[in-house]
């Protein structure tokens, strides 16, 4: 008998990549035994993928509800433990509701809901509830990003006085530009997507970012968003001025019409005594910048790093990992939370994060619609 | 005797950068004989400077107006044909007016003038001239700059939707939070150096960058500066929201406070066809992408590059130039200009280049002051 | 039911980063369920391991032969189906050799063998038992690797004529200095580890990419090694000129004491018409050099890489992938073998590459003894 | 009356590239004055040329001899003062040893003579004549390698243990294959350039590197050369094996056939404490890599680097400068020289390099001939 943490997954069927990221995550650590799920609404394509990719079908459940009522008949010592919650974005605030109130674990997709008003109540849900609630923010996983943090919290670059996070894309590109194609997309759709597309996929990101390796809180933001055409709903692309404080400003710039671009994340944080700069694409290298001395370029796994990083290392320097190590890491520290193991301040975004990026994405439209001016976080 | 033109050049004396960089730039291309000027105020460190460079002093001035009384005592065909003014930034416009009133060819160091309007005069007072002016943006003088704008005009990148220039610096972080510090640098005094220190100094040159490249105007801006302390007048870090039309947007971002960074300045240009990328710390690198194939990395000196990016580089590929070369390539567009020769539009940036250099920073200083709000270029 | 494919483990255990980098590869393409093995030769550790790891204890054997017996006397449906080899070096012969002789598929960590003669020998069992046998040479898993295989046999950079291969490291300065220590370094002791230690360990790496990313063999080569102190029996660097015929020629550059490097493997393969270069610490860039068009920096998931570069990427351009994904892809291969799907040639290195490997450590040892002087391999 | 340094020039003219480097080089620190020389052995074009690059014409002579016996009947503080040979490497030795004998102050450019015997001479003579004389090895002027070159002398690296060096390039890969075109290259054709191609032409700049650098001597070689077909009688490819002493080892890789490679010039030095790296494609970057610390990254200008780095610096940080800076530090260390100013060791590379460097390149031909042996230096 196992004594592997029983996962379930909701969504993540099919040629779903976000299936494969948080299946091979899961697995990382040894920590994790993927015991069923709901991953597809279609019952034959549920089951068939079941079988595809190996697991018993006893516990793949026809629908959300099901698998609810039949895991709680179960033992405690034979129900699921944690619940990862990969479907579509409206389904995220419903399904992890229910799942909270049935005290379940959850691994919740980024955005957390679709309105920062269901973020609160999940939030007040969870704590109640107090299982463990993770938002799979996967990028604050690197063991370069734990660094960084753990680096300016120490004092490494003195006082924050300079933020500037980019996150651009091209993907929309090629739709963007042809009636038929913008149309059809579901990420340009409110309906399905909610009130943003580019801020709410990316720029959420690049603010739970900012926020996890300063530890500093935005508090006012002034946003210039980029619909293309006049018949488009969604932003494509936009900046967000930002301020902390009256004199320490911030910038985040986000776009999916960056032509050519793929996923090029990269946080630039500048201190009174250094700057630390790191890019998602070569994820490995941490530049740290000073006045007096050469610039210096950390990287994971050497006894330098603090311990938060080191732990998010499997092999030694020179081996280069990836974004699913990234996941991994955070998957590890969930599982460390569930089996109430110590787990390092960060090792996983929590509720807290997702709420956090909720207002974020409102308050930006709010200010683009406002004309440009500035509005509280 | 020597067919060269004769340069005479003004201010640069002692341990100046800036003069280093224009006499080697003149000598690149065997077309300049500096001739004399007037290096240094203080007639001593002015004779003993040109002995020091190795130049005769009978046309060593001992002041400006001397230096255009003589000259003009001279025969056209012995005069000074071009003045170049290196002065401090307050000299550049009654020097340049004079100069421009009394015939001569001018070179000019960026900011042109101190303000809109005396830069506006000086426009018309060279349009009635007819000389010769340049505007030593010197960045412009690279031959990946060259490729850039050829390429965008030849429409490698389809319709631009997406500008994203960056100059970062953090020169002043080790002078803002000393009180006795800042109040002792000219650069912070407005005084000496304008209205604007950092969007002056460095965001003219994005500015002008981005009008280079695309050939686009830059029609509305939004400015957010930061002056980090309430005692200091001048901006030493800023963001500037552009418009070029009601969809295509970009931002500058510009700072002297981003510490570590020594003169980080990156050209992102995106298109509905691809992008080009620039980095001014590594020049001789040219970044096109596009959706569908490799990322293309084109360097100097090769045969697909433009015939004005090669006319800018003196050796073949593997041979790196710099900012002298770039420097170079300036000057020898000004010394065809003078000689009549053929001369590529692009070749050096003319006054029309530094008039929209002077409105550019008025503009940004208003748009902050009115609580960062739209304001038409 | 799970109908994964079982498999055992042979070693791997304790804080072992091998057995992460195996199980961890096992579960990418959700293909395998560990289902037993021997981690360690202590029992007691064994268990405590299968524990830690989650696994249950009643296929966690006492020692290798009693796995064999016990797992033979199980129906075939139920059997381990392939067994990783992770144990020390001079177990993998008689381990590989009893394992193929009783019907079982192998996985076998490289150095497949201590001597060419046990190659040869593990060869001709291999043929009659004609199982899967795997040599995990980790770095021929990489999509830009295989990408560049298939460009090179496609004839992109046409005939090769100049090959350049470098795996330096540096992990043995600190101990090679020392005498205590490199006494009692394992790796420095021919009865642990053969007869070379640098070209054992990572010469081989660089021979079997060779053969591997340009389909030749090579014919001839001269070795020289360096020792560094007289009473050290193991090399710790050496180069090897390489001969593939009369005028195509390379190199193969190893050390371990190329202080402050990491595990710095990079491949260069020039041909008539271009070349191409790969580095493992940065993975995901393949460059494409060619005489008149920029060079082009290749990157994993997009269109216009090779099916089977494609095939072992997870996720879209951007999300970087690293060694735990290359690994994964040699695993996914071998799990497509035993299943009899269909498995692209160079999915996962066979037998025979690690029969060439075994050979080309003796010949390189042997020219080195001779004086530097060619062999034939 | 300019108190420059005199300069004359032997060839050059045309469109010649290395007269092109030499003239700006020679201005950049205002130092030097061009006064005359033979540009070209067509009394017409030479003339011309003068005109072209604004000299006067006086002193620009019908031939070499008639430039001696002009020069010598003009008083001293009139004379040309030092006179860089630029000429075909056949007229190198005459020219140079004419010139010597007649106390001129000489720039030689590279290879300094067609044999050893040769510069052995030349260096007798130089001995007693008692002038400068400089070989243009042109890559030792970079800043980064002096910084290199006195990080090493004061031990940062410890005690040299393993040394790489590249040269490659590809510029005779479309040649060498083309029957016609290979034969009408001099490069190619022993009568005009001596008895070898590539390690003449490229691998004595590796090896005057590797001894600038390190101040170590080469004690023995064993080379193996590529002539590609067997009608060729040059080398455009080889690998050198070196050894400085009986376990400090090393070696040099140069090709020509290095399809799509510029000039890439790489230089890795490591110690028992940390290594170095540098490219001359990039070079303003030194990478110095430890065991224990983050690899740092110097670049130029700044209070960390050594004297004599910082001496060829004209700008500050960020301002990136080239291979013509790099000349132009080399031409500056002789001004010193010649003017008996402080000048540092290694400011410039003396005649000592130049007979390094033909016993060199005598020695690589005769192990390659001799069957790949070593050979000592």
């Amino acid at each position: 008998m196992s004594n592997k943490i029983r996962l379930g997954i909701l969504g993540g069927g099919g040629d779903s990549l976000i299936g494969v990221l948080h299946r091979v995550a899961s697995a990382m650590y040894d920590s994790y035994q993927l015991t069923g799920g709901v991953f597809n609404p279609d019952f034959e394509l549920n089951t068939g993928f079941a079988e595809k990719i190996g697991i018993p079908t006893d516990r793949v459940y026809r629908d959300f509800d099901t698998l609810i009522e039949e895991e709680l008949k179960l033992p405690e010592t034979e129900r699921m433990q944690v619940i990862s919650v990969l479907t579509p974005n409206f389904l995220h605030f419903p399904m992890a509701k229910k799942l909270l109130e049935n005290g379940f674990n959850v691994i919740c997709e980024k955005p957390m809901t679709t309105t920062y008003e269901e973020a609160l109540t999940l939030q007040e849900i969870q704590k109640k509830a107090n299982t463990v609630f993770a938002v799979t923010y996967t990028y604050t996983g690197y063991p370069m990003i734990r660094q960084m943090k753990e680096m300016i919290a120490s004092g490494v670059i003195g006082t924050v006085q300079k933020i500037d996070v980019q996150y651009y894309q091209g993907w929309i590109n090629p739709i963007i530009h042809d009636k038929e194609k913008r149309a059809a997309t579901w990420r340009l759709d409110p309906e399905k997507s909610g009130i943003s597309c580019c801020i709410g996929d990316i720029g959420t990101h690049a603010f739970d970012m900012i926020e996890y390796v300063t530890g500093m809180e935005v508090k006012e933001i002034l946003a210039d968003l980029n619909y293309v055409y006049s018949d488009n709903k969604m932003d494509v692309d936009g900046t967000v001025l930002l301020r902390f404080s009256e004199y320490v400003k911030g910038l985040i710039r986000t776009s999916q019409i960056a032509t050519g671009e793929e996923n090029n994340f990269a946080v630039n944080i500048y201190g009174d005594k250094g700057g630390l700069k790191w890019e998602q694409e070569n994820p490995n290298y941490l530049y740290h910048l000073t006045e007096t001395e050469p610039l210096k370029v950390l990287k994971p796994g050497h006894a330098y790093n603090s311990e938060l990083s080191l732990d998010g290392t499997k092999l030694p320097p020179g081996h280069p990992e990836g974004i699913f190590d990234s996941m991994g890491n955070i998957y590890r520290g969930v599982a460390r939370a569930i089996r109430k193991e110590f787990c390092h301040p960060g090792e996983f975004p929590t509720i807290n994060d997702g709420v956090r990026g909720m207002n974020f994405i409102e308050k930006v439209v709010e200010s683009h619609q406002k004309g440009n001016t500035w509005v509280r976080v």
